[in-house]
């Protein structure tokens, strides 16, 4: 229910020659909602380098492919954070075609200032990413009923 | 005025180290652009192979690239038809940000049958592009005073 | 020692504007050096389709990003057979540039036909898979002491 | 004879649901060949850059497709310089399958120094440029008999 939704049509760019989205471009998918699920709570990537000193990187992903996406399909991409902990991130991301999931992917991103060293998230997007956060542990406390 | 339309927002896949979208990946953005032009007129991929055993394939692309865009930016791809004849396409697209044209495209495009043949546009098809086409020539023409 | 290795060099369309090589493209790399590896076993894509009706399709991918590769790099893909079971294989594989490991990935790949159907892997992949893996597990076993 | 060549096997990451290259991808095929060329001439990247103040960024790239590349292909890349004039290049690339030209790229490249203005070839890349460019005009001459 909580989670950011975001659309992605799939054109032919995204697929291969075996007819089927090409297994690393659900990454590009994954992060282009990510990036809109950011934008939404007021940090860009530019203002969060610029005014924040703020960059983030993915450190590990685990993605289950589960059923293929084809061209002309248009998937969401729900996005859920799951925990915001000093200086990293983690999410749930699941790549839907109406009911069914075809991807799901979990990621840990760590918070980096422009050098490269960790960072803690700066209170405005804790408290942002919390706030979602919060909503989605209740719901993942529903749905474990 | 009457091109189509189409707003593409840039992501970190399309940029590269030099800081700006990487020179190919326009070409994404083209694409994309014209399948929702086709999909706007009735026109979908699958719905074209099925159909009207039909499949578009680019034979030359003539791109300048005269400003760069960047990471975060809202561009719109604005298409225009320029001619349609028997079994090819002529288009040109426009990669714009604000007032500013960051590229300019012209694309040949032949209609093939999917054994790769050429094919006249199903009339369907060729009556909606001459539709645009002829709009787009009264602009060309007001242009050019 | 035994593992299969593959030399990739960085290249402008595989960065971003962050400067390092943007994270999906690992598993571009990761694919191509699987490609190879099958093509030195002497299954070729094209092949395996044709000849055995085969097709490999990754399930599951884990990624763990530990530093970043960047414009000008030249990377070594060290691919590992982990074990081969029925229709599934599972690899390891390290992205690395001299001695520092950048990124390491274990896939889960499913053998299907090509009507996208589980199969037994043919006899001369397995076998070959399995010389392979045995081989690995051996080093494995050294490592682990 | 004299054009500098450069080998490309095609992945699936390079095609699409027509089961060829996506058009797009042509593009990175260059950029690839056009990297080792200037590597081969003592011009990498980071380097021209540190050393010298100096990007290289395409400003025209006319490409016509005249045959698809497949998975699985081996192709070559083909590039010769046919002019080298203050701040700009001028090169030709054939992207070739054996002995068939499947693409042909026509480009116009813009030396820039790192703050985006043009700026003359340095001394040292401009007389490599120009060797390779006078040993090309001789053949166009010869070719034009």
């Amino acid at each position: 229910v909580s989670a950011h939704q975001f659309p992605v049509r799939v054109y032919y760019e995204d697929t291969d020659a075996a007819g089927i989205v090409y297994y690393a471009n659900y990454l590009k998918f994954a992060e282009r909602a990510r990036t809109e699920m950011m934008r939404d709570m007021g940090f860009e990537h530019e203002l969060m380098r610029r005014e924040h000193d703020l960059a983030l990187a993915v450190r590990r992903c685990v993605i289950d492919y589960l059923l293929p996406a084809k061209l002309d399909d248009t998937l969401i991409i729900a996005t859920t954070m799951l925990a915001v902990a000093g200086a990293a991130l983690e999410l749930e991301q699941e790549v839907r075609r109406g009911e069914a999931v075809l991807a799901r992917l979990l990621l840990r991103i760590a918070c980096l200032n422009t050098a490269g060293r960790p960072r803690r998230l700066p209170p405005a997007l804790a408290a942002a990413a919390q706030r979602v956060s919060r909503h989605a542990s209740t719901m993942v406390a529903q749905h474990a009923r």
